[in-house]
């Protein structure tokens, strides 16, 4: 067995139930690297986010990576409160983890992403899965980003799926289309992981079961935040279970599952205020031919896996169960399965 | 065998071949009672679909029904000259009919419907294949025209599928979003054919044989138009067929096909100037659920059929091959098949 090769990452995220667990598949897949995070406000503020992020790193024994808060408004307006109904009020779905003695990093999460990007020149790769605001703000810092960074992949956006914020617009998005039609149209290629799979790979109760099961305070704790997740998608889904938005993005990021369907085409994003405001409109009218090749185009949009999705999550997050329970010793608290 | 009801329908086209088509079908379809029919620009100038309107009228043995002329632009901007390269430049197919002696009617394609409508109260059907722009100016001149007409069918819009004139538009909505917002806005139930149920409802090449061997001109006429839409639509499906915009909305309106899967839903029409202009924005966000009920939504988007659409269609339009004799033998020139 071979040793897989170790890329060095930037995270940017808004922690987040589905933020909690992709970071969780980033740190348990030997593929990635992570050398920095920045949070950013979405799913809850960008210092709510950060906390949780510290936190949860504190209990995965990976506190050293450094945190830098990001931006709490996007480019344009105001950030609107989060989703609270969605990750609870905490945006960890009311579970309480202790809290990390860590603290923030001295530079901004745009900062933090130029500076790794030279650090790691062509190596570097990028995994945004909340609103793009700091990413937008660090190619403002650096133009030449898109030359620096080895890979760009995005959880947000609908192509042909219905929205999930309005009938047309994902939340990540919608929370700052200004800062996404940016960042697509920036001269790098774009993988996009939008509703279009994210929705069609669903964690069920029985995988929950599973974390919640483990050994490890990481599987149970992401379990707990699950049953608070679960609840929400129960509106959505008509059973107990979750769509797996940004642990997909972070699995297609280090290539832990492969895209069965993903045309490269153009992409834009929609910054008026009608009804389409925050789409992500992909011109998939090719799909009738299987999409030809559409010259110029850069965004690589995700619309189906190869194989199964949450087994490949579970067994990766398990991997916690036997390397963490140093991080169980030093006295994380995680409340007991419901 | 009991006869079918026959409703009075007033037919609004651009006519376009697969307006041809439509028109057609209704002819053949003992439910419809087709009293008027009104142009508007689209596929052609208004002017062009009125003259091959009367001809196919002429061609099929139905002079008698009046046809007026609509509106040559829409409500904003102007005509951008059709789609020629979709059509042919005379709009159907480079097909040459015998110019038909009936003139137009007297009266505006608006000023015809809302007669219509006040002769028919409750009763009118209302089918319109083009763009919207006579629809919405008869709502200005007839506000309680929602009241009045029993039914309206649109083919019109893209839902979940790809737009044809831009990744997320349909030609007909796009080419009026400003009359197509007022017509979905207005207080009746309006049923939606889009993109998502014509272009998965396809003529092929055999279908197209049907009509060319018939004996009667109108199945041959309609053949021989498809040759040259077909070889668009090569383009996009890669082999000769076509999509059935027009006839698949004729077929809804008059019951010949039944809707499968048709949520009634919100719907809105972006009259923004971004890339998402003259898409109708459905709310779909319901179908992981099996649509649970929108109150106060009114418009029914029809994403799929019951059966097959091709064969009844063709059926529909070989009942001509006896009927309209007379037509043949009064020298309508229709060309030798290819």
């Amino acid at each position: 067995m071979t040793t897989p090769i170790s890329h060095p990452f930037y995270l940017d995220c808004d922690t987040g139930i589905d933020d909690a667990l992709a970071l969780a598949y980033l740190l348990a897949s030997p593929q990635a690297d992570v050398r920095g995070i920045g949070t950013v406000s979405g799913n809850v503020s960008a210092a709510v986010g950060a906390r949780n992020t510290l936190d949860l790193l504190q209990l995965a024994g990976h506190a050293h990576i450094p945190v830098a808060l990001g931006a709490h408004d996007p480019l344009a307006g105001e950030f609107g409160g989060g989703a609270p109904w969605v990750h609870g009020a905490n945006g960890i779905g009311e579970v309480q983890l202790t809290t990390a003695s860590a603290g923030l990093a001295s530079e901004s999460a745009a900062e933090m992403l130029v500076r790794l990007a030279h650090e790691h020149p062509g190596t570097l790769r990028v995994l945004a899965i909340g609103p793009l605001t700091n990413v937008a703000e660090a190619l403002r810092l650096e133009p030449s980003l898109p030359a620096l960074v080895e890979e760009i992949t995005i959880m947000g956006g609908a192509a042909l799926a219905p929205g999930n914020i309005s009938p047309v617009a994902e939340a990540n998005i919608h929370n700052d289309p200004e800062a996404a039609a940016e960042v697509l149209a920036a001269g790098w290629d774009v993988t996009l992981v939008p509703l279009d799979v994210t929705m069609a790979n669903v964690l069920e109760e029985c995988h929950r079961q599973e974390l919640l099961a483990a050994a490890g305070p990481v599987p149970r704790a992401l379990g707990e935040m699950l049953g608070y997740y679960f609840r929400f998608y129960e509106g959505i889904f008509g059973r107990p279970c979750s769509a797996m938005h940004d642990p997909l993005a972070a699995a297609l990021a280090v290539g832990g599952v492969k895209a069965a369907v993903a045309p490269v085409v153009h992409a834009a994003v929609d910054t008026t205020d009608g009804p389409g405001r925050g789409q992500t409109v992909c011109d998939l009218r090719g799909s009738y031919l299987g999409y030809p090749e559409q010259p110029g185009a850069r965004c690589r949009v995700v619309l189906s896996l190869e194989g199964d999705f949450a087994p490949h999550l579970v067994e990766t997050l398990l991997t916690f169960a036997e390397s963490s329970t140093a991080a169980l010793a030093a006295g994380a608290a995680v409340p007991a399965p419901a």
